[in-house]
């Protein structure tokens, strides 16, 4: 019987969790502070430490699966490197959990263990090919195609938040210009109410720019709720982005839904309007849209754990 | 043993061939006239005709494979519709085939099977993550994840001509706006050759364009091969841009090759060097051209009969 240890890493929570069978909910449960600052050394005697506490005295087929930030190779299993995490640059991370632990441990980049999540006991459940988005402070990814994730050649796939919808836009995180992550996470959103407050328009949201001198996507994602014109203007337009968008990637994928997580994702329909009108007018064929869902992830701060246990039961 | 009979079908010839074993080369090669405009039922008489001219009088396990341009439904062997084929509107095509020949029937898009030609014996031989585009009148395209062929829930993915690369601009084949094949496939490069012409800018072209009005792809292609510099300034900026579309695939899909066919993939060095400054300037980190291979198709116009070939031989 699979019996699995699920790690979600993340810069500032590790949470572990044991199944007792490979599906939710698991019997054990833990969350600790990352501590990322005191390095990668720490952070990892912190989750050996972690899953020690919730492993099981009677062990069958244990295993261990991993979600941990930023790029992944994962047929080794080595971070490459981790923004949120200072000093993680190429840290075989499964090699340090194998040192410890005599079951097989197998690590994987986040937003593509939280596809899994979500493909098997998420808003994707029943569905072989899906699209994955996390909309936040980044935007990540994960794809599942005929069931199976896809991760390339050297496990670097998925990175949807880094393709191009504004040649010459604005600065992505990742240095390049005008990708869906510097033009819809929630940074971006930020940075447009400030520039639009600053040019004089009128927003809720100045008084707050004045007083603490920088905004978050939450807070226009809470002007826009409150009715905000500016807030709602800048939650359209990126819902009209990520619509044509998702269109691009139905042509290249032609999947059953696309799954949207994340923060900026919790918006409801002042988002997933504008999605679905520009999903709609920018497919080239009504085909695409047949049987195609947009829909909100449904296993939120679980959907990290979850997946890096189906990642384990494979 | 396994025995093939390959179809190609395109808008002016219909190809077939006889492949005794499942590798090239065919022992029996047909090639004849589609007469698209008689309409659907008389190219399908002549898809029969010409199998049988090749059907050996030893059959074990024989089986038939084709390709055909537009989209298909390769679950079902329909062809959606097909823009060089005058009718062909939901034509069943494997269906009509399989009434004639007692031999398995399988029909695929013919980007996609090209994709597969040049994955098992052409550019992209031994490797199992890539994607092929091809760029002559339109664009198609074919991806390879882990040595499948993505097809997408429906079998209408791979669209790779049809994402948005320049948002708002110019019209596209399919009706909407930007897509590859609207700024880099042969007729937009006619297109923006012709309008520069008129704006006055010199060219060789302008001679060609006064006594036909009307320019190709190929024109400007040759035009650029003998030094003209506004043909060399267009077949440029369409290769940044495809080489900025082919990082934001290796985003996507972090493939160990891009293999580029069509008339405009044979431009050689003009198109293939600002490809590949571009795609070295646009991907978000040096490891996703680590082994990452731009390269020219192999096969030529033998691509769709091997590849109908590799698909029925699965």
């Amino acid at each position: 019987m699979i019996q699995i240890v699920a790690v979600d890493l993340g810069g500032t929570n590790i949470r572990v969790a044991y199944f007792p069978t490979p599906e939710p909910p698991p019997t054990m449960h833990n969350k600790l502070l990352t501590h990322a600052s005191e390095g990668p050394e720490a952070v990892i005697a912190r989750i050996i430490e972690a899953i020690h506490a919730v492993l099981p005295t009677e062990r069958d087929d244990l295993r261990i699966g991993v979600g941990s930030p930023g790029p992944i190779d994962p047929y080794r299993g080595v971070c490459l490197k981790a923004v949120n995490l200072p000093g993680w640059v190429n840290i075989p991370l499964q090699a340090r959990l194998q040192e410890h632990f005599a079951y097989p441990v197998v690590v994987g980049n986040d937003a593509n263990v939280a596809a899994l999540g979500e493909w098997r006991f998420g808003a994707g459940k029943g569905i072989s090919n899906l699209i994955y988005l996390t909309i936040s402070t980044g935007i990540g990814g994960g794809i599942i195609v005929d069931g199976q994730l896809l991760l390339g050649a050297q496990g670097l796939g998925a990175e949807l938040g880094h393709m191009t919808v504004e040649p010459g836009g604005p600065i992505c995180s990742c240095g390049l210009l005008g990708h869906l992550e510097a033009v819809a996470a929630g940074p971006a959103l930020a940075r447009q109410a400030t520039t639009l407050i600053e040019a004089g328009r009128p927003s809720i949201l100045a008084q707050r720019l004045a007083v603490t001198d920088h905004l978050t996507g939450k807070d226009i994602g809470e002007a826009a709720q409150s009715g905000d014109a500016l807030a709602c203007e800048i939650i359209e337009r990126a819902g009209e982005i990520i619509g044509r968008y998702l269109a691009d990637l139905a042509h290249a994928f032609n999947p059953q839904a696309f799954v949207l997580g994340g923060g900026v994702s919790q918006l409801g329909p002042l988002l997933f309007e504008p999605i679905e009108r520009s999903l709609h007018a920018h497919v080239m064929d009504p085909a695409y849209l047949k049987d195609l869902r947009v829909v909100p992830a449904a296993l939120g701060d679980d959907a990290g754990l979850i997946g890096a246990m189906v990642l384990a039961s494979q």
